[in-house]
């Protein structure tokens, strides 16, 4: 690293005005919920948090996290509340009848025109995380040996959205 | 809510092989990093938690995240496996000279084709929150008495990314 973090341009001290301030969440749209919600909890362990639908306007919110399944209120709108204040929280917007629409495909923000990239889990021990995508046919990107990244995986969601996996330990010698 | 969460198709049991795994980081495209760290650090309460630079590739990612001063790593390698661990990092890629194309504008999702849809910030007091972003000229695209979301603001980062804004307890009712 050439300069310190804190002294990279563009970079300002913590205001007052911004404290307690979380990053709660991602959105992505999703095609088919069901298939979504089961690759996600399934093969990358999420617990679907909070379902939220919108009659009116013919679509549901699917909220997934990493919680405990003691830490999460039982009520609704406790449960909604809690949702809303967690980190690493991925949102699944389904817009009704997608999943019977042959035209509908979402877009991965790699191809043109870009500008999402992807996201990424961090996992304890890549090489078992790779034979388990393995065993759940998990459509691979790139395997940790491949490419100019060693021990970074990429996969593809149901919808085709670019998943990174790493092992952190294993990745604290990535970039200059 | 109809059904528990447990109970909705496609959700399964948490499994042994995906336990540890961790939602770490959403990853989007920035034109100017010096705009945008600016943004999330200063709008947004973040802290530049790791900059790691590709010279071979010609691109830099910037990690965000709202870490507290003291549990961040000194040490490089520990810094990057610390940043790689957490829940609620936002990456910014910046390929190099982009800030410089007067053609390059990035694609926000929300316009076809569709497919990412925006980040979530949770903050403490969304009436505060507001006044903030209009203190620090920060476009809206919707405020929180607009729109059939109330308590609900969206407003939008450098690139045109949106970004959601709750006040968790204001938003515990939203939905069937």
């Amino acid at each position: 690293m050439s300069i310190a973090e804190d002294q990279v341009p563009g970079v300002e001290p913590a205001t007052a005005e911004s404290q307690g301030f979380v990053f709660n969440h991602t959105m992505l749209r999703a095609k088919d919920p069901k298939v979504s919600l089961a690759f996600y909890t399934r093969v990358f362990g999420m617990r679907l948090l909070r379902k939220l639908d919108f009659p009116e306007m013919q679509f549901t919110l699917y909220f997934l996290g990493h919680a405990e399944a003691g830490e999460v209120p039982e009520d609704d709108a406790e449960r909604t509340a809690y949702t809303f204040s967690q980190k690493g929280v991925l949102e699944l917007t389904h817009n009704w009848g997608s999943e019977n629409d042959p035209e509908l495909s979402y877009h991965d923000g790699n191809a043109e025109p870009q500008g999402f990239g992807h996201i990424c889990f961090a996992v304890p021990d890549l090489a078992a995380a790779e034979r388990w995508f393995d065993a759940n046919d998990v459509e691979f990107k790139k395997r940790a040996n491949e490419g100019k990244m060693p021990n970074v995986v990429f996969v593809k969601d149901p919808d085709g959205y670019w998943i990174e996996v790493v092992q952190p330990a294993l990745s604290a010698g990535l970039g200059d």
